[in-house]
């Protein structure tokens, strides 16, 4: 049996990856009339008068919405909302089971910009944060910074902020183990969507000086035709030199790449021109922009992949449970920068420095300490 | 301590009276890889080819949404959504606790009947069934009737039908127990909110031919200024002597009265006008239209309330756990009359005639058989 013959039995044995389970039982007409009426009246009664009081007495306080409209599901593409559900589940599955947090799916029968804020805004209230999921771009960048503005909870596009924040935790760890500062390396980021795109302004944000986006038609330029909204917006930060050509051009004399792109599309031969002890984040999946023993023949030092059967493995499942875990607790508005950072720098300091090298730079998933250290790193901020 | 302070501060310990759950556990690499990436893709994949798919492989089979917009909470009134949170909350353990059924509550920042609608198909693809609740008249009516035509799954407005059909079978075991027949009763409705109106219409449709509405301004008629468009129609069908006056007046010579209105309306004076063998529900919670005692004194032979301190609770949480439960395992696309008939009916059936009498006329909530029964009974009708 392949691997996904047995993953479609097991979800319809599953009958659903999530369930709702009632924490306040009801054995008996007590119970009945303290969990539901007359006595369930007085903590309504408390929050009509006092709104703030909902975190305190409902479910408010440590649950999320997993929101996707389907657009962008793994690399399945558009596939629409019912299509998204195993995925919103097992979302929500890592929510629970790694960080705590109580999480449901919401999959939006409309791919509509101002419907989808529309919807989220109104549905808002019984959710402690909002994490957005599987959403095309550049349509993510707008619903995210919309409902920043609409709710006073947090929302996070985890496509986005959950892979930059690992990336930079990898890459903080890479440079330890090669020995390089931040200041001196040149990365290339190919692939210029939601990923790409946070990606890049979280090293820059964190003071790498030099990034230069590609995608499909090669190296990213200001004034380039063909670029969304967010992509111009880019190229005021990013290649500065004023670089053209294609991947491969970028590459030459690069210290990192960081692949959010497509299987394949990187050689030996590229890879041979970078710096010496090349990084190379190849996170397409399940097949990386090139294989590990590829890159390493290339002389790449450091590989990291998005798969669990290569070391390095770069999941943001050790970031969002912990992300939202701390910003619940802490009661926070909004995810900010700094948390980011802080979350990054956290988890790269989870690995010993005795056990850090180039096949050890990221915590393992299953690693338990990893979502409440993520919890304290965004507290501080808060 | 008294009950409120007690639900409260057993409110604030539960930190939320619902958790979601995960049935598929991620010990392993190997888990994460079967119930997330990579394997995740195939159930998307499957699902994307084939819609229907969708019960097969996820929650949608088992999960209902329970929907509030605030507007008309218990006896509270406009609280808005997030004060009705552990109203729903609450409804949601009803569900899984009574029928199996997984609920998640969903309140709404809309009072607006369009908005509502909207926000509500745009979420639906997630649930299996849309529980409407404690949603004001008549606004409660055009929500209901628009969903269930825009959406393929089934929509139940409990206040409504849940109530009704509770009611329908107390008075199908009352009239067992007097030993009248449904010909020959004449039936006062007090209260022409969403819960008067739905009583009356299933009572209608069950074969009761004389049926008066009262509500504050006394009976109901043709014509009169200040009716609802609901109301409105509720005239063509009730009524038809074209009684005027107040409910006093309505109550001489009547079998039974059905009250879904304020405490302590209904005096002894009155019951003793009424026909003999009277039957009273007096549903107002938590104070009756008339306490037990006082309508027995007045003469009423069969008295139920809403409370679970006196006989004969009038209580939907026999129904609707059991009508989702069957809606959902037969996969209906509607709640049909017939299903509420036959909901009706079975619940009344499962009083053993040995055990009927004045004071036992409805089964007990904890009655275990009691969804099942209700699930058998929609399910034919399927």
């Amino acid at each position: 049996m392949t691997l996904d013959e047995k993953a479609l039995e097991l979800h319809a044995q599953w009958k659903g990856k999530l369930e709702t389970t009632a924490k306040s039982k009801v054995n008996s007409r007590e119970d009945l009339s303290l969990a539901y009426t007359p006595g369930v009246a007085e903590p309504c009664r408390v929050i009509a008068r006092d709104p703030e009081a909902v975190y305190k007495y409902t479910i408010k306080q440590n649950t999320v919405a997993v929101v996707s409209d389907g657009s962008a599901v793994l690399g399945l593409g558009n596939i629409g909302a019912k299509a998204a559900i195993p995925v919103m589940e097992g979302k929500c599955v890592l929510f629970k089971e790694f960080g705590g947090v109580n999480a449901f799916p919401i999959c939006l029968d409309t791919q509509d910009v101002d419907e989808i804020v529309e919807t989220v805004v109104r549905i808002a209230p019984i959710f402690g944060g909002i994490n957005l999921e599987d959403i095309s771009a550049p349509r993510c960048f707008e619903i995210e910074e919309k409902l920043k503005q609409r709710l006073d909870i947090p929302v996070f596009h985890d496509d986005q902020h959950g892979t930059a924040i690992v990336v930079l935790a990898g890459i903080i760890n890479s440079l330890r183990v090669v020995g390089k500062k931040k200041e001196d390396c040149r990365i290339v980021v190919n692939g210029a969507g939601s990923a790409g795109v946070a990606i890049t302004k979280l090293l820059l944000r964190y003071g790498f000086p030099n990034i230069t986006m590609c995608d499909k038609v090669g190296i990213l330029k200001k004034g380039m035709d063909g670029l969304n909204w967010m992509q111009e917006q880019m190229m005021e930060v990013t290649n500065l030199e004023g670089r053209t050509g294609t991947l491969a051009d970028a590459l030459v004399g690069a210290d990192i790449m960081v692949g959010v792109s497509a299987p394949g599309i990187v050689t030996k031969e590229m890879v041979s021109t970078m710096n010496k002890d090349a990084i190379l984040f190849a996170m397409a999946n399940p097949i990386p922009e090139i294989m590990p023993d590829e890159a390493k023949a290339g002389g790449a030092r450091i590989i990291g992949t998005g798969r669990s059967d290569f070391p390095n493995q770069v999941n943001n499942v050790v970031i969002f449970p912990g992300i939202f875990k701390g910003a619940l607790e802490g009661r926070a508005t909004a995810i900010t920068e700094d948390m980011k950072l802080a979350a990054a720098t956290a988890i790269a300091d989870l690995v010993p420095p005795e056990k850090l090298c180039d096949d050890f730079i990221l915590p393992e998933a299953f690693d338990p300490q990893v979502s409440e250290i993520v919890s304290q790193a965004v507290k501080k901020f808060i």
